[in-house]
């Protein structure tokens, strides 16, 4: 195992009816808040109102700043953090998905500094403080809500750029209520689905260990439980312990604590999808289901071990055919409707050389070494 | 899925020669620690050293207060307690087990106020603040090193009274340096595995619930990883990955997060094993292998599911009877050398009121129902 440390001081509100606690922990931060939002799903499902209610009786002004898209852009940023600054506000509550939340901690640093919050995405101007952050998360996937992470696009130059493990960056208290979820759709459920399996086995597949006990345990414990709710939650998708589940495992699979330890663990598939869902503005999720399978058979030979545990341990399939447990994931995939090749996606005639072109920049940026541009080219055919 | 809230605020510092960053963590907290630790085994396998030399680099003032116990004493800590308002101390270090570190956070909340610390036990005081705590932790079992629960034993009643979830108590840093654990004997790690298993498995066991993906997820996960860890530690005392594997398990298994949301989780064998070492003197961990499979006879018709569920997915066995588990069970510990009965601890002729009287206690104390005087007095029966 290697060295590392491991510092997550959120703390995390689990449960029915727990918004309106949101104002006494929004108290103890500050009495203005900038509350950063999407379009109108909450409006639609009731939290928008709840939230309203309890900072209203806990006297707290709120200023609001709506319009956050599925892939946040950086020039929507840009102006929430001139909001923030301008409104001299002590608190950002980000109240939405992924992309909500990592665009609030944008914000929330951006707020602190007179700079252009882009310079923080490309390594000019790094982190060392941001406003206090407190997130109501409505579609589990990212697991922003627990991490020092987040991601943004740059609508300019069409690169889609992340960070990681920031400790400005952790929200101070996020509130997680399982019901806030129901109305999402089923697609939406299937691709937060493919973004969470993706996040606890980037580290499982790209390890040089041959078995990690605690890790392994780990991830196939909660992919194992992100899959069985998955499927209930297409029975029923109201059903609140399978939601609940589901909620609880995306936080748990993006918090830094599966990946503690592990040797040489990187995200490639991560790195392949994030041009994907740049250039093409699909769902990160659903073009993590078209990446995943792509890159494990161009790695199958080298992982070929961890392939056939993953299938016996995860899918219960005994088989020493890598090919085989490749074909149950992409099957997987197809039952909870995520694309598994670009053109089920819309994407027709691929831009090849911009993908890989980008790619690379995040192989380098990530330190994900032993890819050619030629390797990263092959993996993108084999997504279509 | 229960409602719950998780805050574990905890910074963990885990690997290889990890010791020499101590006084530099330290310092952030002040310039005058109490160091807390117990006989002569940091001083025979150099932690010490390595404690004192780092303090020393940083300029940092030591007190030391040596000589807890196996099962720590309420007198030492308030002798402790009052050493630390003596001296003015800004930080307690403890250095060594789970008892250890207990004890330390006693004097970190006895120091700052001028009361007798066991009326922190008994609940006629309680704890809202105490000096930072930093541990180095060099017996892994107990999960002290993150949470914020404490076991302290009254040598004059014979009450081994505890704690959890003390905002407080959580340790600001804890040093895990799997190096420290090589020369633990293998009586010690089978106890500390003993422990370890129970605290996973004691949710598991009593929950409402008939499946939780997540948390028998992870809890099967873990308690395959301490096994597997322990077989690998019995064939080699210094097998690094293993010590390190172990010592993950460990904190991870009691650091209140494989109990979130679990409905009408409690821990019988808990309050069944504190009355055996604090009567006693043996070790929590014997204890436990010694109550655990008597518990899962007495209630093995009302959860015969769940008995099925770990013996599938943790001991690898298929069968329809719970007793078969455990006997398995039984099994594992005696191959670890870990009791499984009473006279194989020195107990030979029990007080069975003594017991059943003290137990009956922590039961109501923790709240744990369903249980008549002759119920408990049944399953001690079902221990000799």
């Amino acid at each position: 195992m290697n060295n590392f440390v491991f510092h997550n001081p959120t703390k995390i509100i689990f449960g029915r009816e727990i918004l309106s606690q949101l104002g006494k922990e929004v108290s103890a931060y500050g009495k203005k808040v900038l509350m950063v939002y999407g379009q109108n799903s909450i409006k639609q499902n009731g939290v928008y109102d709840q939230v309203m209610a309890s900072l209203a009786a806990a006297g707290i002004a709120v200023f609001e700043f709506q319009g956050v898209k599925g892939n946040p852009v950086v020039s929507h940023a840009r102006q929430g953090a001139d909001l923030a600054r301008a409104e001299k506000v002590d608190v950002i509550l980000a109240v939405g998905g992924g992309s909500v939340l990592d665009e609030a901690k944008a914000i929330a640093a951006g707020a602190v500094e007179n700079i252009d919050v882009w310079d923080f995405f490309t390594g000019t101007k790094s982190i060392s403080k941001a406003l206090p952050i407190i997130t109501v998360i409505t579609l589990p996937a990212t697991g922003s809500e627990m991490n020092g992470g987040m991601v943004i696009t740059n609508e300019d130059t069409k690169e889609k750029f992340g960070m990681g493990g920031i400790p400005a960056l952790f929200p101070k208290v996020s509130f997680l209520d399982p019901e806030t979820t129901f109305s999402l759709s089923l697609k939406q459920t299937a691709y937060a689905c493919a973004d969470i399996m993706s996040h606890l086995s980037e580290g499982y597949f790209t390890t040089s260990a041959t078995t990690l006990p605690v890790q392994d345990g780990y991830i196939e414990g909660l992919v194992k439980a992100v899959m069985t709710s998955m499927l209930k939650i297409q029975v029923n998708p109201s059903d609140y312990d399978a939601r609940a589940h589901f909620m609880w495992v995306a936080t748990l699979g993006w918090n830094e604590l599966g990946t503690c330890g592990i040797p040489n663990g990187t995200i490639p598939c991560h790195a392949l999808e994030h041009p994907i869902s740049g250039i093409y503005d699909v769902a990160h999720g659903a073009g993590l289901s078209i990446v995943t399978p792509a890159w494990l058979k161009f790695r199958k030979n080298q992982i070929a071990h961890r392939i056939l545990q993953y299938g016996k341990n995860i899918l219960g399939i005994d088989t020493d055919s890598p090919d085989v447990v490749i074909e149950a994931l992409e099957a997987f995939y197809k039952s909870i409707g995520a694309p598994i090749r670009m053109g089920q996606s819309q994407i027709v005639s691929p831009d090849f050389d911009a993908l890989t072109l980008q790619s690379m920049k995040l192989f380098n940026a990530w330190g994900i070494t032993g890819y050619t541009k030629d390797d990263i080219l092959e993996i993108y055919h084999l997504c279509v």
